[in-house]
């Protein structure tokens, strides 16, 4: 008999879909709760995370409906801690040995740093999509020759990148973002095509083909939620320069 | 037979005194090189972190001098993944619970966004110390009443965050930063005796109390490289508030 576990998600947030897609693999179980960001239940902050950010766990306690959670079940916040949870619980996603956790970690330290950063840099700030160039190189730096991030099995490492690969791939080709018009899907074109970034498709196919991404990344949604969201972004952008 | 393990670190480093007081803790064997960070050995880079940093760890492979590190050991770097890797190769400093282990995590995360930066913007930024009450007043919302960072146990939370406390409480005692002369032990009379400031007081006393903090911060050292340091930026910054 396993405690209960309740994800507090929200499908437009690369950091719950973190936490979601090592769910997945985890073959652990779990009640899935969509958060409305633009509309939060009030009971969220106060009952939930005081952040009042996504992704939350709730673990343990009684079993109860998602949006009335009990004050006896601990409650867990942040992406990366959550992924570690997930692989604490379940025993899966990392590796037994140290050195090779430590690999794992590395990753998932360095692209924090260097990666996932570019996503806010090109698409809300409006950046040159060819910063992502260097990103994927860093990233194809990372990765060994074949198979994930850390090795042949699946890891937390992985479930840490797929959401923000996932986006930039979205963004791109479907030219959505704060920068210029035209710009993504001549990056797009670029990084489908050019030798260089073989290694990161190759990777990225890997990602994309497993259950837990697909059924975690809903591309339709995201498409029509980004251009809502960086149309805006661009024209002010535009406009700001006109004026200068 | 257990394997070697070196600690490339340097005294000056609050990073690489992370990682020293959880191997003292931890009561591994290890071997401790001192980084000249003003004059790094040639090697340092190309065989052991090509981010030329410390901390970094060599781990197995022949027992060689420190000096000449051998291509067949493991190098691993970054302190947070060098705690977790002490913790894992120990089995101490982490509760083997998961919720627990998620926070010790989740004080990890919260303390190197809130806590850790105010060393940079006031030491070296030279922004007014005050901005340290905030993030005590944060420190002290993620302590427990009493005991350690997670709890009763001492784990590699407290590794994280004792070094910031350390650096904080000797460059305000001795007015040293790039602030104004005379904020630093103004701040510090008030830290010291502040009401409001006793979790934190009791804490950071408990924290320097034990071994493991007293063989890593050699505070006479830190006390001369710090004035060192700080006098020119605290010079410079004056100057350029004169010319504005
Ligand atoms: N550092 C957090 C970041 C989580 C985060 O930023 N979540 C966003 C959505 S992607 C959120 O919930 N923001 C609050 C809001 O939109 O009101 C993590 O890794 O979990
Ligand atoms: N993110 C790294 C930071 C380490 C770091 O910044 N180390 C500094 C000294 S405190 C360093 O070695 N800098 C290189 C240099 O001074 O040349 C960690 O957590 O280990």
């Amino acid at each position: 008999m396993t405690e209960q576990l309740t994800l507090y998600s929200a499908k437009v947030c690369p950091y719950a879909q973190r936490v979601e897609i090592a769910l997945q693999e985890s073959k652990l179980d779990f009640t899935r709760f969509e958060v409305d960001l633009q509309n939060k239940p009030e009971w969220y902050a106060p009952k939930v995370n005081p952040a009042s950010k996504v992704p939350a766990v709730s673990y343990g306690g009684p079993k109860v409906s998602a949006d009335q959670p009990s004050p006896e079940s601990q409650k867990i916040a942040e992406s990366l801690v959550l992924l570690e949870f997930v692989a604490d619980l379940s025993g899966k996603l990392l590796p037994k040995d140290p050195v090779q956790r430590a690999r794992v970690r590395f990753f998932i330290d360095a692209i924090s740093n260097s990666v996932v950063p570019l996503f806010y840099s090109v698409a809300v700030r409006g950046e040159s999509p060819e910063k992502l160039y260097k990103g994927l190189e860093t990233l194809q730096s990372l990765l060994p020759a074949e198979g994930f991030a850390a090795g042949p099995e699946f890891t937390i490492a992985d479930a840490a990148i797929a959401p923000f690969l996932g986006r930039f791939d979205l963004v791109l080709k479907n030219d959505l973002g704060a920068y210029e018009e035209g710009e993504g899907v001549k990056v797009y074109e670029v990084v489908q095509t050019d030798p260089k970034f073989s290694r990161y498709r190759k990777y990225f196919a890997d990602l994309k083909s497993r259950d837990s991404f697909k059924k975690t990344f809903d591309e339709n949604y995201l498409k029509t939620v980004s251009a809502a969201r960086f149309a805006p972004l661009r024209a002010e952008k535009k406009a700001s320069k006109g004026s200068l």
